[in-house]
C-alpha cells in the first residue's frame, strides 16, 4: 500500500490506473483500502485546477479536449481527463467513455483519461470523481477536465465537483436542439462555440451573439467574474490559447477575490452529506433485502407511506448495527 | 385526530389545509400526527390524474392553469393545484406560490392551491408534495396539478411524482430563451405551444413545428404514447378543451396497456429511497452538530477525505439510538 502511494506520488501512471479502479470497486476491503490510500494522498491533493466541461452530443467535445489538452502538454502541463456519464433514465447506455476519441492526447506522457464507470448512481459517480481527483492531483496533474454530457442532470452534480464551468456549443446544430439549457447556461463560467470555421464561421458569430443576449438576461454567477463567449475551431486550432488564457484569468480573480478557496469549502461540505447519504442507502440495502421487497409491496398497495416504511428500514438499520 | 380525518374525507378545505400544514411542519409531533392522519386516508387515494406541469417564467401557466382549471370545475371536477418550487441555488428566492395568480380559480369552491413552501431540500419539498397529494385525492380531488418552473432540477423531481407531464412553451420569447431544453423535453407527454393567438399565432405554428422535428429525434418515453404537441391560447381561452381530451386519452391508453400501474409503482419504490435518505441525514443533523462542524474542517483542510467523515458520522447515529 505505501508503495503505491510512492508511485502515485511520483507519477506513475499504472499505480495511478490501479488506485481509481480500486476507488470505483465496491468489494468492502477495496474501499477499506482505498480509503487508506486516499488518506495518505490528501495532503498533495487540491492545487490543480479543476475544469468542468459540458456540451451536447455532436458539439465537438473529444476534438476540444484533444486539442486544448495537447496544446497544454506541449507546455508541459499535465492534463487528466475524467468522463462522467450516468446513463440517462430515458435515453440510456454510456454515450461516452470511449478512450478512442482522443488517440493522440491518450498516448501524451503528460496526460491521462479514464473514462466514466458505466454503472452507479450520480451520487456514487460524484464521489467516484471527487475521489479519483485526489489521486490525479497527487501524482501533480496540474488541470483535472471533468467531462460530461448536456443532456441531463449531470451537469449539476460535475459543478459541484469543479472550480469552473465550460459550456460548448457549436452553430451548426440548430438552435432548438443546440438547447442553450438556461439551467446549463447558469452554471458556465465561459462559453465557448466551437466549429467558427469555414461555413460555420458567420453562424458561430450569430451563435456567439445570441448567447451573449441571453447572458445579459441572467444574474451574474459571480461578483467577480462576467461570463465570456469564445468562438474556437478545435479541429482548425483557433482560438484554443485564448480559452486556457481565459481559464487562467478566471482562477487569478477567483483566487485573489477569495472566490476559489470559499467555493472549495462548500463543495467540501456538500460532498460529506451526499456520501453520507449514499453510504448510508447502501448499506440499507445490503442489510435486509426480503425487509424491503415487503415494505416495497406496502406501500405500493397504499397500506403505509413511503415515509413510514423509510422509518421502518431506518429502524432496522439502527437496531442491526 | 380522527375528526380531522372524517373532515377531510367529507372534502372540507380548512381541514386540507391544515393537514397541509401538518405535513410540511419540521416538529416531530406534527410529524407524528401527520403519518397518523396519512395512515387512515391512505386507502381513499390514488384515484386523481397526477399533471406535472412546467415552462420557463412568462410562458403563462398561471393563466393556463387557471383557464384548464377553471374549464374543469365547471365540468364538476375537482381540481387541486400545488406549486413545486426549491430556491434555485443561483437565482435564489420563490417565483411561484403567489395564489393571487390564480385569483378566480382561488375562489372556486372545486379548486384548491397551495403554494410551494419556501424552505426545504428538494428530496423534502417532494415528500411534501407527495404527501399533500394523498390528503387531496382522499377528499376527492380528481386532478392534482404539480407546477414547477422550468429552470432546474425540479422537473426530475416532479416527474418522478405525476402521472403525465405537460410542456408548456410560448412562442414569444425567443428561441434561445425558451430553452427547449432537451432534457425536460425528454420527461414531457404531451408539449402545448401557448400564446397562439394574434400576432403570435405564426410563431407559435413555427415553434410547434420545431418541437416536432427535435422529438422526431428523440427516443419516445413510452411504448404506449407518441408525445403531441398542441397550439393553445390560455388568455382566449382557444384549445383548453383539447388538452383535457389529451390528458383523458393518455390516461385511458397507459391504464389499458398497464403501464400507468407499473410507473406507479416504480415511483412507490423510489420514494421510500428518497424518503429514507432524506430523513437519515436529518436524522444526523439534529444528532451531532459540533461532531459535524468538526468534521466538515477536517475535510475543508484536506486532513479526511469526505467518505471518511459520512462514514464518522453514520458511525456516531448508530451508536446513539
Amino acid at each position: 500500500m505505501h508503495e503505491l502511494t510512492e508511485k502515485i506520488l511520483s507519477g506513475n501512471r499504472r499505480a495511478i490506473a490501479k488506485a481509481i479502479t480500486l476507488i470505483e470497486s465496491s468489494r468492502e476491503d477495496h474501499q477499506k483500502s482505498a480509503q487508506k490510500l486516499l488518506s495518505d494522498l490528501l495532503t498533495h491533493s487540491g492545487n490543480s485546477i479543476r475544469l468542468g466541461l459540458t456540451g451536447i452530443p455532436g458539439v465537438g467535445k473529444s476534438t476540444f479536449i484533444e486539442t486544448f489538452g495537447k496544446m497544454l502538454t506541449a507546455k508541459d502541463i499535465k492534463v487528466a481527463v475524467l468522463a462522467v456519464d450516468p446513463s440517462s433514465k430515458i435515453t440510456g447506455g454510456s454515450i461516452l467513455g470511449d478512450k478512442t476519441r482522443m488517440e493522440e492526447l491518450a498516448r501524451d506522457k503528460n496526460a491521462f483519461i479514464r473514462p466514466t464507470p458505466s454503472k452507479g448512481t450520480l451520487g456514487g459517480i460524484a464521489r467516484y470523481t471527487r475521489e479519483a481527483m485526489i489521486v490525479l492531483e497527487a501524482s501533480g496533474f496540474d488541470l483535472i477536465i471533468i467531462e460530461t454530457v448536456g443532456v441531463g442532470q449531470s451537469e449539476v452534480a460535475v459543478a459541484d465537483l469543479v472550480d469552473m464551468f465550460i459550456l460548448l456549443l457549436s452553430p451548426g446544430s440548430g438552435d432548438e436542439l443546440q438547447g442553450i439549457k438556461r439551467g446549463i447556461m447558469e452554471l458556465a463560467d465561459l462559453i465557448v462555440v466551437n466549429k467558427a470555421d469555414g461555413d460555420f464561421k458567420d453562424a458561430a458569430k450569430l451563435a456567439a451573439s445570441d448567447v451573449e443576449n441571453a447572458l445579459h438576461l441572467m444574474k451574474p454567477k459571480s461578483e467577480n467574474w462576467t461570463v465570456r463567449t469564445l468562438e474556437i475551431s478545435a479541429l482548425n486550432n483557433i482560438g484554443i490559447e485564448e480559452v486556457w488564457h481565459n481559464v487562467e484569468d478566471f482562477k487569478k480573480l477567483m483566487v485573489e477575490s477569495g472566490e476559489f478557496d470559499i467555493k472549495r469549502s462548500k463543495q467540501s461540505i456538500n460532498s460529506i452529506w451526499s456520501d453520507t447519504s449514499e453510504l448510508l442507502i447502501s448499506k440499507i440495502k445490503i442489510s435486509s433485502e426480503t425487509h424491503i421487497s415487503m415494505l416495497e409491496q406496502q406501500v405500493q398497495q397504499n397500506k403505509i407511506t413511503s415515509r413510514q416504511a423509510a422509518e421502518k428500514l431506518i429502524g432496522t438499520l439502527l437496531k442491526n448495527d
